[in-house]
């Protein structure tokens, strides 16, 4: 998302402020290993520019990430992800736990019970697995 | 959804066609039972209002929905969601797949144990269900 190859700006969505929306992909890419504990990240300009955002938002969005501890900033050196194995644990912890509420929002109503739930989610992530696992070959 | 009393029109996504955003609500609708099995439906105009759409479009949704074998219209009467025990099965365990790829398409990438995810999922369902059941005394 925030390599300059990449070149097709990321869609926003109309519900969430757009810096909080830049925080949650920096914390994807995170999650996902695309951006490594201690890599450094684009300035503030630079991710304005490659995410056609305004670079007051920009900022914001590091704000944010400095305050949470996402990244770390020292003197003019460019800002880094945090190597705190805590942080990065807990923003691991929050994509799942969000997933997760979004897919029991989703089928409570429904009325599925548990153990069907659960046979339904074995399944498809070891189908899942095993098809990464093919590719890989 | 459907109802008059709901006044605020629904919101659809810009990515799929609404006719058949459209159907996915009913099928929500069907699978939660909010609408049940051989209750009357909306005509196509009725519809067309409450949810601010075009009436071709209301049309193009009536239209998907029989082909499907969701609803059923028979001479003059109006739109009936089917009786058809298969159907509404069938319905239900869709939206439940469906929910579940979302979930595994998000978590995939971060790398987390099946064991993990099972038990993520475990528990915050089971802190749903007794969430809804103090709701109910």
């Amino acid at each position: 998302m925030m390599e300059s190859g990449d070149a097709r700006p990321p869609v926003f969505n109309n519900r969430d402020p757009v810096y909080l929306q830049v925080v949650r992909r920096f914390k994807v890419d995170i999650a996902t290993g695309r951006l490594n504990a201690g890599q450094a990240i684009p300035s503030r300009r630079e991710l304005a520019a490659l995410m056609n955002i305004n670079p007051n938002t920009a900022q914001k969005a590091y704000k944010e990430m400095e305050d949470q501890g996402l990244i770390v900033t020292e003197g003019n050196s460019p800002s880094r992800v945090t190597n705190d194995g805590r942080i990065l644990g807990a923003i691991r912890d929050e994509l799942i736990a969000e997933s997760v509420d979004e897919l029991i929002a989703a089928v409570r109503p429904i009325g599925v019970p548990l153990g069907e739930l659960l046979d339904i989610v074995k399944r498809k992530y070891e189908t899942a697995l095993s098809a990464a696992k093919e590719d890989e070959r």
